[in-house]
């Protein structure tokens, strides 16, 4: 067996289930682009749902980590903070941004899957994203808002490019796989939690 | 032929169509939801593709008549013209919630209709949008700012209560089929249009 099969397989299937959607990927499929045998993929994974599994645990793992390590910086400030969170997450979700598509079309249907996803990681990043807007707020970095609905803002802008990536290349000529990318639309959301979480005062001074 | 029975199908199938896919749903089970014969589902729409596509087409249409229909306002200033655009838009969307969860889905996906839609109704939209914030900085409302990427923060606060409805329900316990959700929710896109596109100068007049 090569050393490297099993992320071959990994990087095939992604690949697969992005363009021809989870049902329309057979085993036979990812074992042929990935040029391993399909009992290699039963060792790994042992079925094509161990191999989604695999993909969500592995995606959300790091997604989390990425926003652990921005909140790491909360004591530097709320916004500084939250700013640093959105740099870094979405670098990581420009970087995999097959999966990250893939991901975020598959957690918009309601399935087992996405249930547990919400239930674990979901929940997880809205207690530190709470935190981040509860303590500006505290600190009087951010006006008094509703912190449901600007996690629905900062989160559609998060998912925005990579449920839409057809959308941004036809109609707008706007590239979400080009490196450049991350970081203007990283910018364009610090903007966001300039303008519209923080106090004006903050801003002048 | 019951008088309603186009209408009686047209609504089992987006029920159909949002909760078990397009491809995961036959004639048969849309027939047998709308209590009607699969032949009267022929007469009206030929097959599951045209019963499809009709879907698509009288959403847009509605949809970019309601682009229009805001548009209209714009010699009353960019800012309340994009308001007004923004709550009328979300009217619609939120009172169709089902389809318009199903056809954000389904424009995520890159197929034919997808690139069709994105060729007519959503490069009309991308005019119109495109004309408003041009005009909002012609006449000192708005800042300097790339139109692209406003267009990619607004389409994806517009998109994201539907393409994320269980996210908003289970995670952050925001109901988008509730009344109130459109209105809210119109409330924090004007906000965020008077924050984040308009000149501090005009806020503070």
């Amino acid at each position: 067996m090569r050393k490297n099969s099993k992320e071959a397989i990994v990087e095939a299937a992604i690949s697969l289930f992005n363009t021809k959607g989870y049902s329309g990927t057979s085993i036979r499929d990812i074992a042929g682009k990935a040029k391993v045998n399909t009992a290699n993929i039963a060792y790994y994974f042992q079925n094509k749902h161990g191999l989604l599994e695999y993909c969500f645990t592995s995606f959300f793992e790091q997604y989390i980590a990425k926003i652990e390590e921005g909140y790491a910086s909360i004591d530097h400030g709320a916004a500084d903070c939250l700013k640093k969170i959105s740099a870094t997450l979405l670098d990581f979700l420009c970087e995999n941004i097959h999966l990250t598509s893939f991901i975020f079309r598959e957690m918009s249907i309601d399935s087992q899957i996405a249930r547990e996803i919400m239930a674990t990681y979901y929940t997880k990043e809205k207690y530190y994203l709470q935190m981040v807007l509860e303590k500006g707020m505290e600190w009087r970095e951010f006006h008094h808002l509703s912190t449901a609905f600007m996690i629905v803002q900062l989160k559609g802008l998060w998912i925005m490019p990579f449920l839409n990536t057809n959308y941004l290349r036809e109609v707008l000529y706007v590239f979400p796989n080009e490196r450049y990318f991350a970081k203007k639309y990283s910018q364009e959301i610090c903007k966001w939690i300039d303008e519209v979480l923080c106090e004006k005062e903050t801003l002048i001074s």
